[in-house]
């Protein structure tokens, strides 16, 4: 794929919060978009968005699709299915990118719309615990995955312009059917994020002395319940969304943590060294 | 504290393995010992830290300590508890430092002890997933915090010279006692490593796909999973030691991932955004 061949575009980012605003940055950084056009519902994210120069103007919906080339969506997932209906009814030659953490409940909100084949739907593997357009990183999406779903239903031109920009800011693609997404995501993001929740509340609701959580909180601590910082108007949605999948996964981690406990309870040593050196075998997954 | 004024070391480090191999790049990069002597029954760990320069040369318990100023005790914690009494057995003026993530009973060991003085309790609130003298890390400790136990208990100039060190390798010192400091630890250290390895467990038994875990792991879920490769012969003894107060812990968290799970099943979508604010509050403990 020779980026030098394919001419920067008008892009438009709808919600310019650490995930939007982040892309725009990359966007720009990579010479890929001539004009970046933000719109956002909140004129606090609005007018930060402008102030660090995520984007070169900020704009209502319609006016930014009418002049753009590929519009980007970067809001709540529940938000998203609602809008990309009647986004796509104004979509003419427009591609248009969502980046949900989700992805059944939106390509079935659009399954059989006239202009589902200007739709790509991905899922770029990347975050941090924060939000809003001050989240938004330099270097973000580098070396990452992103999942594009469907991709049958996508016109060919949408589809190859989207792996381009994806590929332009360094990130693996993966393809994939928005069911099996669902699942898998459940299991390597979603859950992390409701045990992180679930320990800080632990954490808060037993240990009264603050100060000596400050100061005890070791690295180990902090990696495990950087999560729990999360947004919950991006993670409400979410796991409403994709309820089945995470309540699967929950349940099986509850049995998984019942062991430890039963171990604990029994002082049964040898199959609490067995659950540890199981636990190891994560190894050959993240280095 | 004037790190000037106080002369260098012989110091004897006895377990050269991801603790006490970073302890020994510190103390010589911050001009604290004249010598390093390692000790440790795992021949190729001992050969590994001359290797790698962790310490000067590796002897016997017996002859180190005849021959040190200062021991460190980095060893896994049901080791630390046996060996302590037989090490101040053999101490005359020598200082005795351990660096364990339990307390209890490793003060509960030499309560009697009459060389119990020359003993400083010490738990520094650092460390990584990692093992060995090949984990060692240079920077290790800086910044974070060292609990020192039942400070009463040591001898002053004991105490002393173990702040003098903690503080010039760049640690803030809390002191506790050491029913407390298990109390604390069992709530910022052990449960995360706990819930870590139980998420490897969750995901590793119902994700067959490992190429897509592969594909799709997050930076949340390494996060949240990394400690799950700690090292099962350090960990067993700390969960088996501090075992009341870990369940006391474990049995709380299960609680709040049952609230999760429960909000998910009844949909009760208000009250699962409530439990997200709520653990939204760690962001006044961990920025």
């Amino acid at each position: 794929m020779k980026a030098t061949s394919i001419e920067p575009k008008i892009i438009t980012v709808i919600g310019v919060g650490l995930i939007g605003g982040s892309l725009a940055l990359r966007l720009r950084a990579g010479g890929l978009a001539s004009r970046i056009l933000g719109v956002d519902n909140q004129e606090a994210h609005a007018s930060k968005a402008l102030e660090l120069g995520l984007v070169d103007a900020m704009m209502s919906l319609e006016e930014s699709v009418a002049c753009s080339d590929t519009i980007f969506l970067s809001i709540p997932v529940d938000s998203a299915v609602q809008i990309l209906p009647n986004l796509l009814d104004k979509v003419d030659h427009q591609i248009v990118i969502d980046l949900g953490s989700t992805k059944s409940d939106i390509v079935a909100a659009v399954r059989h719309h006239p202009r589902r084949g200007r739709f790509v739907a991905s899922h770029p593997m990347w975050g941090t615990e924060y939000s809003g357009p001050q989240a938004a990183v330099a270097g973000a999406f580098q070396g990452k995955s992103v999942i594009l779903c469907d991709v049958a239903d996508s016109d060919a031109d949408a589809l190859e312009w989207a792996k381009h920009l994806f590929h332009a800011i360094g990130m693996h693609i993966t393809e994939m059917d928005a069911v099996a997404h669902d699942i898998h995501a459940a299991y390597v993001s979603h859950i992390s994020h409701v045990t992180s929740f679930a320990l800080a509340n632990t954490v808060l609701a037993k240990e009264r002395e603050d100060e000596a959580i400050f100061e005890l909180a070791s690295a180990g601590f902090e990696s495990t319940v950087r999560l729990a910082k999360s947004n919950p108007d991006m993670w409400l949605p979410i796991l409403r969304q994709n309820k089945d999948n995470v309540l699967d996964v929950l349940n099986e981690h509850i049995t998984q943590l019942r062991r430890f406990k039963s171990c604990l309870e029994r002082e049964n040593w040898e199959y609490l060294r067995e659950l540890m050196q199981d636990a190891n075998r994560i190894r050959r997954i993240i280095q």
